[in-house]
């Protein structure tokens, strides 16, 4: 049986283990407050599971999961330059705390750390190509979300394109990791990429609608910030494919959220995004059946999918 | 014999192909710009060159050679971006031509870059260890170059030890990973990592003299750019030692180059520059004879080390 929390704790104490060989410098300070602040850390609980699921030990799937969770956080940091976000997990962001700088300088630094934690993994090569073309989509995907600030007639799918570039190519990473990490056939570390790739995307939409229609005390940031900076989401642009959006320019920030947000349900473009998310689930769904894992394992990827969909937060 | 200008042509050939294989998105611009200024790409010479010393053919050397110049450039990408530098190479820095949000996430991607340039190196293990650590080691050095500018109290040891992270261990590498490449002994890629070490440190000390004491017609940037931002360099510092520094805050630009460069001279730091400089290229000379090389080879990379401190630009 997979331990969720026990792999979380073991997680937590690889990344502490790791990060006691970094140098006292204070460009290491960013890194620490970042990876400090509370985190799902879904990412490395994927790849140790999975790993897991493969028959792989908890020091298997460690260069992997530590890799995956460095990546995603040097992402995290240089996004939050570039989309100048004062918050980030209901704290301030690095580059707000120690300055632009050195955000800049310290992601590029925690970007090596990600490198370094693979070089003990007995299948290096495969697991390098794997993090560069990864890391590679996910810098693509961040250029298109930038391009697409500056269009107007975005697409439905090449949305989808973007996210599942910026985000959901790095769960799915982080699930084929796993299994080459245990050792796993090319054809299962194919499986499982798709089992996380369409997790990613279910992940992502469910992310979109909780901006605009979950609760602030659960998701800890503003609902609506998508709807305020015009951001093309799925929601948006289902919602723009049947109606006119209004000119909201003499609008108060409230005033403008309530009426988007009552255009996208009497448009049914939330209905929609729910719709459209409950595919990727089973999609994700089917590749899991086709891994034909033991029952209880079976039982765990199933409830954590559930748990991506039905999330609040 | 090592043919300088074919070495050249072969890794501008390979860096071409390489590049060929990047999808056309507008990330990949800034990197297609940076890398056509004109440069002299010391780094992939040395890594192909040392390659070649070691017994290693043009495509053993080239993943290194594609990763240390890769690499190289998306820190100069990152620096010009902290240092709010202008020019670069005489042209428009990246960040000034493409803005800075492409820069970081170009830089971004150009790193990914160098890490794939290794993939197919047959020495992946040792390669990499020694990308990640120097990579880190560049990181702290720039870190340390940061930090000084808000310090008044720079000891030489400290600036040495900065410059040797921020710019001399990349070419201790370059000269260390040609030889990893080509299968050398560990006591020989030892022993070109000094050579290549020392030539840096020397090639450092050259740069600061010449950005005080050069001419704009070689060098192609402003001549007196440290003195202007009162940058710690080894010049100032040993200046500082002998004699306190004038208030300059009334003085125009030019009258204030003129007067610190005066105390240079009057203070006999610029020979203290140049004699510690000789004192590395010495250094560097002895590590490259314990090699004992074929004396055509040996002579290739003497006359290297004193075109680096002979050099004008």
């Amino acid at each position: 049986m997979i331990n969720t929390q026990l792999l979380q704790q073991q997680f937590a104490e690889g990344l502490d283990l790791f990060l006691k060989g970094c140098s006292d410098s204070a460009l290491y300070d960013p890194i620490q407050y970042l990876l400090s602040l509370k985190s799902k850390r879904i990412r490395p609980l994927l790849a140790m599971s999975v790993c897991q699921a493969e028959g792989g030990s908890v020091e298997d799937g460690m260069p992997s999961a530590l890799a995956i969770e460095l990546f995603h956080n040097f992402t995290l940091m240089h996004d939050d330059i570039m989309d100048e976000a004062p918050i980030r997990r209901g704290d301030a962001t690095a580059h707000v705390k120690f300055g632009e700088n050195a955000a800049i300088l310290s992601g590029d630094v925690m970007f090596v750390l990600a490198y370094e934690a693979l070089e003990q993994a007995s299948e290096l090569p495969q697991l390098l190509r794997m993090l560069n073309t990864t890391a590679k989509e996910v810098c693509e995907g961040q250029q298109q979300d930038m391009e697409f600030e500056g269009r107007d007639n975005v697409t439905s799918s090449e949305y989808l394109e973007m996210i599942r570039l910026k985000t959901s190519v790095l769960l799915a990473a982080s699930c084929a990791m796993g299994a080459i990490s245990a050792g796993a056939s090319n054809e299962r570390v194919g499986l499982w990429y798709e089992f996380g790739e369409k997790l990613g995307l279910a992940f992502q939409i469910q992310d979109d609608y909780l901006d605009t229609f979950g609760e602030q005390k659960h998701t800890g940031k503003r609902v609506g910030g998508d709807i305020l900076s015009d951001k093309k989401t799925y929601l948006r642009i289902q919602t723009q494919a049947k109606t006119e959006l209004p000119d909201t320019s003499n609008c108060s920030e409230s005033e403008k959220i309530d009426v988007i947000r009552q255009l996208m349900v009497d448009t049914g473009a939330n209905v929609d995004a729910k719709t459209l998310m409950n595919e990727y689930s089973a999609d994700a769904f089917n590749s899991l059946q086709k891994l034909r894992l033991d029952e209880g394992v079976n039982q765990w990827f199933s409830a954590l999918l559930n748990s991506i969909t039905e999330r609040l937060s």
